[in-house]
């Protein structure tokens, strides 16, 4: 379970029982020496994935017996539940000490899970130009670039020398200001971003030399505003590290780092799988029953709509079932595997929009290659049930009718799939909002209003 | 278009059109020099991303015009497909003359989209322990951290000094022999692990300082076999960017850098989307016909197979529905309401399975939490339709039938949305594949079955 040559424990999903297990234990027993030292050693991470199986009372006592800059690290580790449960319970003043010890993006994801006057009163006590640059910072909605930069970075003039720079960067590492600093900015007297000088420049170029002479000039910049999916786009793209925030007069605002848009790429993702069948984003496996209810009702309402417009489309046809009682039985494979298709197509369109790998150019191209193999395998696919549906009712016609849907419903579905993401992506609407489950309840509905169609107009006349 | 503040053009999508055809009418006026000036400014990046824009010809022409080093940059940033068609243009020669640029991780990737003779004569003209060293990464297993690793690292002695460090990096910076470089591994001579420096220890520390003094011990090591989701978590739970791999014996083998994992997040996140709806992870917006129809025809024979299987059990009950034709329009509806939860359970559990946040030990309490919340958002979407099939029908008794089969089929639901997934996992397989597909059959399938059973029990009698 220990292993000496880490700084910390690396606790596997294995271990992490047994982990618990001894804490509790610890705790009970109130070893109180012991934890602290075990404590020391275990990585915020680490700790905040523990969480969940501690009482109240045992997380009180770790927080207790943390060090206020551990205590300070495990907070943006917390869930935003798990986070305002632990804070309800602590005074502004220790929220305070703690929210000193963060960098800025961090407090302002911590304050925006605080009530408003609480949030206030915390911001009032930090000095008074940082309260000012984190009041900045709340200003940006979620999920753009903006609500995921800090403002603390490094920036020098370019006409700065090396030995300058060094000796500055050597206060702010001491001083603990900035942390993950990969890249010091160059700016003019404007705050206006000119360039960068990588870390390894400062090891290897003369100490006289300026910022100017060896900075490189910015790969890419980004304006607060921007989509935070488009920001993750740019990391992946570019495969960087830190990337500059600039406004629109290229002066310097912060800097978002990569270990932020890992974050990001795995909520978006989760968003996308969520949303593509009617979960809310918020929902998630920790929720409690009401916030989960909240969530889902919604769109069992919609369900029930739109599959009551199914019903209906079944309801008109209710002569020729009563007539010819299998075409109920050839319904829900009709229904089935247009949905099937359907939701392929979403999650190709939906994917694709994500990643940026499908551009509005390209899609003539994907529809026309989704409907040809479409065509090919339902063809095939419709023959084999065409041929069951003949030889187990003795009626070719009805083979045909099953043959016929089966591959109109299946060309239908690829374009209702392709058709739903896409025009959401027009109306400038999240692309997976609910597609999922849409295209499954269009190509009932247009399944059944085919399939019953044909057989009524060729199977009764 | 163009922004002289950066050092290479940022094409957006809208400006992608434009650019292109600035591209092409250089090439067709062959303006050399131009384009020769343009294409230096261009990242490899956003020159890959016109790559589907140019024809055969073009896109050799820009080849040529390209330096070595851009053009060796420019191959891992192409599509598997992409690059193999270009490769397939180029003499032995040409290739190694590219891969020498580039990071040992990407050679690999290279090498194993080529043929093995090909590749093989391209290894025999590497530098000996180079060509030994490429062997070895070839061998680890695709989506495994040594297929993620480069062997392109700087390790220098624990009794080595500052000074003797920077000398070193000074050599391996010149050489371009690394990149990515954000820290430095200390070795014992076994060339076991036993810490890292940061480089901007190299900066504040003295020149005199020996490695073993300044060093941080490692934050987490990972052995050749691990999983890359697994990778990918550690990454993102402990904010790296950059993990050493050893083996057994501590031995350090490679470094994981995080841009490449950025990567794998992406993929694993389309993976899970694609897996869930039955579409191979291959299957690509880009993709040939044939490739498309290969991928989906063995899942629309699956999808084939489960649907009989839901018409069969309908066709056992031929009997009541001939006698209360109104069953086959409310049929639809507990369908398709048990198949919007099921996969919405199939949702959450892949997506929590995949970011860890789902522990086996939590299952039991999520179960518990949306089997209530499914029945108590059921009992109400049942009562509508149950009140509207007693209003409609003016049978007390179809209402009830109505309103029970809805609710069995959502809890129902609730719980094979779950189990696939967890199924499959506790099976050794990605909990993803096919989920969404099989979820829907099944629900179609006990929805009938149900609602058909009671209709033939308390109706007919």
């Amino acid at each position: 379970m220990l292993d000496s040559s880490h700084q910390y424990f690396f606790i596997s999903e294995e271990n992490q029982d047994r982990f618990v297990s001894v804490l509790k234990k610890l705790i009970e027993r109130k070893k109180t020496k012991w934890l602290k030292r075990i404590l020391e050693q275990i990585h915020s991470t680490a700790l905040a994935r523990l969480w969940p199986f501690l009482s109240d009372v045992e997380q009180n006592i770790i927080i207790g017996l943390l060090n206020p800059e551990a205590s300070a690290e495990l907070l943006p580790e917390l869930s935003e539940t798990e986070r305002s449960e632990l804070l309800k319970t602590k005074n502004t003043e220790w929220i305070v000490n703690r929210l000193e010890e963060l960098e800025s993006d961090d407090i302002v994801d911590i304050l925006k899970g605080l009530e408003t006057w609480e949030a206030k009163s915390i911001i009032r006590r930090f000095k008074k130009d940082y309260s000012q640059k984190i009041k900045e910072l709340l200003k940006y909605p979620e999920e753009t670039a903006g609500a995921l930069m800090t403002s603390d970075f490094m920036a020098v003039l370019e006409s700065a020398t090396i030995e300058t720079i060094i000796r500055q960067f050597r206060k702010v590492i001491e001083k603990d200001e900035v942390e993950d600093l990969h890249l010091v900015f160059v700016v003019n007297k404007q705050n206006q971003l000119l360039g960068y000088i990588p870390l390894r420049k400062l090891i290897l170029e003369k100490p006289k030399k300026e910022a100017r002479e060896i900075m490189s000039p910015p790969i890419i910049t980004v304006r607060p505003d921007l989509d935070q999916e488009e920001v993750a786009k740019i990391f992946r793209h570019y495969d960087l590290i830190s990337l500059p925030v600039v406004d629109e007069r290229n002066t310097i605002l912060g800097r978002i780092t990569v270990d932020d848009i890992v974050d990001v790429m795995q909520d978006e993702a989760s968003e996308d799988v969520y949303r593509m069948v009617g979960l809310a984003k918020e929902e998630n496996i920790t929720n409690k029953i009401s916030t989960s209810l909240k969530h889902r009702f919604p769109w069992m309402l919609i369900n029930l709509v739109t599959t009551s417009l199914a019903a209906f489309v079944v309801s008109l046809y209710q002569g020729v079932i009563k007539e010819y009682i299998i075409l109920a039985a050839f319904m829900p494979i009709i229904a089935a595997l247009g949905g099937a298709t359907g939701n392929q197509m979403v999650a190709m369109i939906v994917r694709g929009l994500a990643t940026g790998d499908l551009y509005w150019k390209r899609i003539n191209w994907i529809l026309f290659r989704e409907v040809i193999s479409v065509i090919i395998g339902s063809s095939v696919i419709g023959a084999i049930i065409g041929l069951a549906a003949w030889k187990l009712e003795g009626s070719y016609i009805l083979g045909l009718i099953v043959f016929f849907s089966l591959l109109l419903n299946m060309i239908f579905a690829t374009l209702a799939g392709a058709g739903v993401p896409l025009m959401l992506k027009l109306l400038r609407q999240d692309p997976a909002w609910g597609s999922s489950v849409l295209v499954s309840a269009i190509t009932d509905m247009m399944g059944f209003f085919i399939f019953l169609g044909l057989a009524s107009y060729y199977l009764i006349s």
